[in-house]
């Protein structure tokens, strides 16, 4: 399993000198991205990516429609269900990112990009899969209008695509990364299955699941890049740095937006990981720090999953009397500087700048 | 999806003079195995093999079981499961023997029979992964044991370190050959899946199906032994050959099994696919030759899978009047044959002996 090198345990951080700064407003705005005058002002940080890299982004959005061919008619129909339903291509973006911010200039990131994308692609499939009890309870997702069996084999095709894709890069230690943080996101994904419903869950175990399963692949991702680009152990290490710690802070916050009073937010329905029983973060904090009363209540929504209506709403509720929610997103903030610490070897660049300010997009997307 | 280069649609096979090659008896025991004079005869030539490999199938065991393992507990328990539950080996000890054919001295075939191994058994897992309308009639396997969910994730986990394994073996090559296997062997469960309860399905179909899901792996592991062993395309592109026929041939004789009147041979019980509605060859060819009635018949228990009671001995009736059964044997036997003119380069060697007699046993183990 995956070490927790910089996931440490976040009540500790608390009483840290980390956990002054949960503010990184002021920077935000400092860096302005270079445009055309012609061009609207890009309304995020992602927008203005996919701008500073777009030839790039075309050429791997064509791999990726390419390579999700198949004779067999079904694979890419349930393929491009989902790949276009991802939308946001934020993990092929950092790719593409992290490869110019290391100045390279080759394309063997483009087919790491599409790679990294069908990885995920494919766990989003098989995350998907249900098991009887949950299918009485009616989930829609790809599995629920193909089958789980269909969401299953067309995840593996696209795992399998994925590593034909990394071979042609020509190299082994592409391969072995994320061969690596496949492994690691599998372990994150059982590992969260031994959590959903415990509501003995610590905040340790939330953080190894949430590493494993979201931030392995995000660091794997911009490690890969310095490593096309041939650039020393140093500038892959930070890279990495940057995007495990990013993608603890993303995984944060989506887990507060699941208990989020604005609804439909990402596309999300709220309260998706409430019914389901997912226990994370803001779970773990409102559970500890509420009365034995409380406690019997979560039990019940959680562990047994008998929810009724307004059962929600009480969850918000608590959450918001005990800080809960406003503390995971503190706790986000903090990541969010280790991940802004980690360029801090980078030369200033356009893409510097970007990355920079994604990391305060990933965090504020709701507030 | 995989071309069918070798796999002939099959009724025009029965009037060309491949159809006359039906009986290897005579052959089958021409080279005997050497032997320590103390050791009792081995039953079969998968133990022969087993003998004849015996180190390296101790290493093999050994990195299948140090590579299983996880901290996250289910994993290990899951795979174990599983992987012990394959028993045979069949795959990791092909993988071996065709290393050793190719006068191979180095150990680099040890992960790759271990990944191979790792392959198919994560096959296995996602290929047990049910959906709703299968849950009701209550199927037993590793997922009924575990969970759909769980399945699909350990499958990950060990498809993953399958990765890994191979990336130590230290060739993009074998990497190259068996990502792409993997592709084809997902296109051929979802092919499967898509002929599942269609009577209309057509040798070829059938042929592709069979193909890509079973014998792109048996092909896929004898290329790659003689890739890590550094032999030329024409040893590498025979073993290919041997493995793809006799993969063919294999699966030919799996799906007569499954309606042979002795039961629970493989530890498989008669009628897995009947009660699934699998369209293999025994029933394309029972269904095509059959009477207008006959065929009402075979739309009702396999398409509306509206089966009670007596059906599937009818079904097993119908298949032997037509000789549907035996015209299936027949035509491993041709595959067998093809797998068997494939080794024909290689000088005549102990491994090659037991590789020829492998053939005639995965035929004949039911006659």
């Amino acid at each position: 399993m995956l070490a927790l090198p910089r996931a440490v345990v976040i009540d500790r951080m608390v009483e840290t000198e980390l956990a002054v700064v949960t503010n990184l407003d002021p920077k935000r705005h400092e860096a302005p991205l270079p445009q055309a005058p012609s061009t609207p002002a890009p309304s995020t940080p992602l927008d203005a990516l996919a701008d500073l890299v777009a030839d790039d982004l075309l050429a791997v959005n064509e791999l990726i429609v390419q390579r999700m061919h198949s004779s067999v008619e079904m694979i890419p129909r349930l393929a491009s269900y989902i790949v276009s339903a991802g939308g946001k291509r934020l993990r092929p973006l950092l790719t593409l990112a992290s490869a110019r911010l290391c100045r390279y200039t080759g394309d063997r990131h483009l087919g790491l990009a599409a790679a990294v994308e069908f990885i995920h692609t494919a766990t989003l499939l098989h995350d998907d899969v249900v098991d009887e009890s949950n299918l009485r309870r009616g989930l829609a997702s790809a599995n629920a209008v193909f089958g789980n069996k269909s969401s299953v084999l067309v995840g593996d095709f696209l795992f399998s695509r994925a590593f034909l894709l990394m071979v042609e890069t020509g190299s082994l230690e592409v391969l072995r990364i994320l061969s690596q943080a496949s492994v690691v996101i599998a372990e994150g994904e059982v590992l969260q299955l031994q959590t959903t419903n415990d509501t003995n869950t610590t905040e340790e175990s939330y953080l190894e699941v949430i590493c494993a399963k979201t931030a392995a692949l995000f660091a794997a991702a911009c490690r890969s890049s310095a490593v096309v680009a041939g650039r020393p152990e140093a500038e892959a290490a930070a890279l990495d740095d940057y995007g495990m710690n990013l993608g603890i802070a993303f995984q944060l916050v989506d887990d507060v937006l699941d208990y989020s009073a604005l609804q439909a937010r990402l596309g999300k329905t709220v309260g998706d990981d409430f019914r389901e029983g997912k226990i994370t973060l803001p779970v773990v904090l409102a559970f500890r720090r509420g009365s034995e009363e409380e406690r019997v209540f979560w039990r019940r929504v959680l562990e047994d999953t008998e929810q009724t209506e307004g059962d929600l709403d009480h969850a918000i509720r608590l959450m918001t009397q005990h800080r809960a929610l406003r503390d995971t997103m503190d706790r986000a903030r903090q990541y969010g500087t280790l991940a802004r610490n980690a360029l801090s070897g980078f030369d200033d660049s356009p893409e510097k700048r970007i990355l920079l300010e994604i990391i305060d997009f990933v965090i504020d997307r709701e507030y």
